[in-house]
Formats: C-alpha cells, structure tokens, sequence
C-alpha cells in the first residue's frame, strides 16, 4: 500500500504521485527473520525478491548482479566502496528502474514519460526496449549528441527542450505522453535502491556511516529505507545517514554560491523528497556536506587510481568523506559506505 | 604445476611462457565435492577461491561480480546470457587478470608488458594502477586517441607500434620492458576465465552448448577447462563447445576471403593456442562458425533490444547461434550458453 507524505492519502493500487501533488511512499510488510526470507538459490537481484514490493511473474527479463563490495583502510576508518557502476546500463539507477518496470507490467501500462538527461534516461530506455514499454525521455536541448542518439537508439523518443532543468521537468508533466513517472517521485524506485541495504548486510554486516550523492533522493532515501527494514528484521544498528550534495546546488546543506558543474547527476536544487530527507538526517543523527568540482576532481582521480572507473558525480561521496575525514568526524574503527553510482565507460 | 603442452616440462613456480616458446598449462588439484568447496559467505568472485591456484592474502583489492544469468527462449531453445560485461573494466577480461595480478603479487613481479589495443590491455592497465604494479602496453599507432588517452591515465606506458597486429606482438616480445604476459600464453588468465562455468554452474545447472567469441581463445580454453573440473567433482556433462570467429581471422574455421571489420576483439589469425583448442573441438563434438560484418550487426542490434548494452565482437555469438538455429544444429529444448563478453558504453 502507498501512504502520501502531505495528506495521508492512502492508495491500494498502482500511482506515481498522489493526487495533492504529494509524495508517495511504499509501506512495505516484511516478515522477522532476515535469513529465512532469502532466496539463496539466486546470485543475483532476486536473492532479495521477498523484501519488494512485486510479483516474480512480472519481473523485467534482464537481471540486475549482487554488486562487489571493496574494502580499503583509510586513516583507521574501514572504508567499504558499493560498485553500484556495475549494472547493465551503468548506473544504479537499474535498480529503481528494474521495481518500477515490474509495477507498470503489474499495471498493465505501456507507455511513460520521464525527464532526465543522464542515467536515469539510459536506464529506462534500456529496459523499457526489453520489455516493450514505449518511452519518452523530457531533456534539455543542450544534452549531448551522443546521449540522445543512445536514447533514441534504444526507441526512447527523446524530446528536446529549451531552458533549464526545472522547465523540462514542468514539460514533461503538463505535455503528457503516457504516464509521468518521475523518480523524483516515483515510490516504486526507492523500493528498488533499498536492495543495496539488504546486500551490504549480507556482505560485510553492520555499517556505522553511509554517505550517497543527493539529488533528488532516490539513492539516499532507498538505502535509508533497506537499513530501517533491515532493524525490523535483525535489530540492526541503523547507519548514521550522510547527505553529499554539489556545491550551489544544495537542498539540505547551506547552499553554496560557487556552483559546481562535475556533479552534474545531482544538481536538483529543490526536491519533492526535500522533507523527507531532512528527516533521516535528523533521525540517522546525520549529516550534510557539500564539493565543489576541485574537490570532486581530486576525488575522482583516487578512486580511479583505485581501479573505479566512474563518473565525477560517483565521485561527490569520497569528496565528501575526505572533508569530514579531515574534520576528524569518524570514529576510528568504524564501517564507512560509500555506494560508487555510475560508470565512467561513457566518457572514454 | 604448469606443464608445457609442446614439450612437456613441468615448472613449479612462476612462469608465463615455456622455455622451448609452447604453451603452459595449470594443472589443477580439485577436490572432490563441488557444494562443499564454495566460499557461500561470499557473493562475489572468491565463493570460487578454492579452485582457484591463488592464495587469498595475494589477490586484488578490486573484487569481481558474480555475473548475471538472463534467460531467453528461442524457437524451442533455453538460451542463456551471461553477462561478462558488467565487470569493472567493462569486459570478461577482469576475470584472467584478477588471477594474473594475484600470481604477480605472490612472484613479487612488479613492472609488465603486454600487447592489445583493446579490452585486456584496460583491464591490465586498472588492476596493475591498483596494484602499483607498472603497465607497459604495446599497441598499434592506429589506436584511438581516445583509448590511449584512458591507458596513459591509468598509468599505463603506451608504445605505439608502426604496422600489422603481428608486428605489434613481435615488438612487445623483443623490447622487453618488465615480464612480458600477453594473454595469447598466459596460463594463469585461463584460470580466470573458468570460473564463468562455475558460476554458471550454480546458477542453471547444466548446459548442453557453450558459444563463445574465439580470437586467442583465453574464453573458449577457460570456459571448458571450468566445465571439466566440474566434471571431476559433480559427473556433470561436458557442453560442446562452439568456437565462434570473425570472418577473414578464422583460425579453426575455415578462412574466409571476405574480411569482418566489427570482430576486432578476436581478429588474432595465428593463436598460440590453436591447437588446444582444435582438441576441444573434437573431444566435445563441438564445432566452428564464422560470421561476417552484417551478421554481426543484425546480432548486435537483436542484443541491444533484449537490454545487452554490448559491443560488437561481443554480437559474434550471438550471429553464430542464429546461424547454427537456422541450420537446426541444436537439439530441441537444450540449454545454450552465451557469454556477452564486452561493454558497450564506451561507444557512447
């Protein structure tokens, strides 16, 4: 069942944003052992299928991995990096993407509207030319060439826009080609970030701190979400919650004036999740930090030279923990992870 | 133990090529229960450890995937997909190189050459940054700027050769800049490569044909060797195998006038390895197809409309089923394995 954030609006079936225009979030049902609810005859995404909100019958043919989790030890912090890159379109937006796609079959619908110009855009053109889907991707007109041959390669039909990142989100809303779904709003793609919770406590146990990019708070919210189910299950300590925005850019941090042009993927200055995500700061014992591209581009560079091929908005989390690292914020001996989001492959 | 497949020296430690200029062989030691040996708190590549010939303390910090499996039906056919692309240098030749660099490591080697122009020279290249281990990568000068650019980036020193692929071969043989390990001989690469039938293994269970792309053939030799170990320990069938190669290189088909252009991941004529590879043939009644440029693209196409975001030596296998479907070379209701074995995203 869906429960909207604003007016309490309760919703049994299908819907992407309540009828007040507020957000909507998936009250999930999980049962109370951690264990026995795994589907450990999968390697794969599925392993997990009993803490989303689908049907298997309506799963997307195309199968997301368990991504790798690496260890590195960094001034006495035990740092665990998330290759969240690792996905078949690049970007851990294929996780959100692959619940939501599961719902729109369950729903019977064919055809959908998004605006984006980056992974999330990829994402969904990919498995929506898998599985029939018909889409229609809102960008600004000054997105690269590359991009939207890509897209419309993919069968997206790839509307052009002139004007800022808000007027191609208004656009995309009032034109209407098939069902606006957003992840900006979209409740079904947090059900699907939340997975990476349940895998890193799979793979490496508790975690003390999670720093993600924040844009919009798909990834944010999502992991946020997975740990909380998680303590239902495992009476797990939930991880202190650290929001990493790009500078001039920022929702929940101060905003900067320097604006930052590197993390691209999160300059989303007002986000309907904005409420939210000021609670799980608050709740997490949390944090905001923002960077700026010098900062990012240093970050960048020793990620790659630890063999991460990403992109530099991937980079804003190790921006950011290298600036609270210097602020002595850790605890020393503590679990740090940092979900590495999209691929660098593209910028070869 | 390695064993020379030419003259039958035995070698204890380290070594990549035999002295009389054969090829060396791993001879592994397995067990003799296949459930018992996996690593199961593991959900990456070191479940596989024990039938790997490394130690955990030499392997790299960068961890692999457990890829995907996707499931298809083709007329009647149970077609399945693994997904060797979503590997952190964009290709299946992380898996050779995750086991060469942890043989470095243990042999304290620390400076190495090795021609490619493609993805094995990238996967050296961010596994031997990670590892502080000196890359030099022969090339040809014909090479794009684009990829030299991300080699030099990742540390790697690029000598750019003057003439044919052969030529390239010779020259980073002759220069001898660190130990040469071209993946051509290298036995340890193999080792790499096998794990994909372990994993796949696990994943289905058994598999009655196995195509994949054939150039030095480090894919074909380490997927069957994985199937026949697994034979040891769980009497499964062994596949036959399907070499697939690009028109005008075939080394084990027969060689075509016409001349692929978009198989240039496996235009390698002359493989050291050929012979080996004729044996596998014939042991498993196996069989050779060839596919040329519009084969590939049509199989390519086809690949990307399922979700495979893949590259175009990657469409061979899929060119080459298709052929062999319309010849009614499979049996009704069996189980076809295709590796997709690089990224896509770097055409972007």
């Amino acid at each position: 069942m869906l429960k909207c954030q604003t007016c309490g609006r309760i919703y049994k079936n299908f819907k992407i944003i309540c009828k007040c225009g507020g957000v909507l979030d998936y009250i999930s049902e999980i049962g109370n052992n951690f264990d026995s609810l795994l589907k450990k005859e999968f390697l794969d995404v599925r392993r997990y299928l009993e803490f989303l909100p689908v049907k298997g019958g309506f799963l997307p043919k195309l199968i997301l991995p368990i991504t790798p989790v690496v260890k590195r030890e960094i001034n006495g912090i035990h740092v665990f990096f998330k290759l969240e890159y690792l996905m078949p379109s690049g970007s851990f937006k294929d996780r959100g993407t692959y619940v939501t796609i599961a719902k729109l079959k369950e729903a019977g619908i064919k055809e959908v509207t998004l605006d984006s110009s980056g992974n999330a855009a990829l994402s969904l053109a990919l498995f929506g030319k898998s599985e029939g889907i018909k889409t229609h991707i809102f960008i600004p007109a000054h997105t690269s060439e590359g991009k939207k041959q890509l897209l419309k390669f993919l069968g997206a039909e790839v509307h052009e826009i002139q004007g800022s990142r808000m007027k191609v989100h208004v656009m995309a809303r009032e034109v209407k080609k098939g069902l606006y779904i957003s992840h900006w709003y979209n409740p079904y793609f947090v059900e699907g970030t939340k997975v990476i919770a349940y895998e890193t406590y799979e793979q490496i146990g508790n975690v003390d701190y999670v720093l993600t990019p924040v844009g919009s708070g798909s990834l944010f919210l999502g992991v946020y979400k997975g740990f909380k189910e998680l303590k239902l299950l495992e009476k797990i300590k939930i991880p202190k919650m650290i929001a990493v925005q790009g500078k001039g850019y920022e929702s929940l941090c101060e905003r900067s004036k320097e604006r930052s042009s590197l993390a691209e993927g999160i300059a989303i200055p007002e986000p309907p999740r904005k409420k939210q995500m000021t609670k799980v700061l608050t709740t997490t014992h949390g944090t905001c930090v923002s960077v700026g591209d010098r900062e990012i581009k240093e970050a960048l560079s020793e990620l790659i030279s630890m063999g991460f091929l990403v992109e530099p908005t991937s980079a804003t989390v190790y921006a950011g923990f290298r600036k609270l690292l210097n602020e002595e914020y850790f605890e020393k001996g503590s679990n740090v992870l940092m979900p590495l989001t999209g691929s660098g492959l593209k910028n070869v």
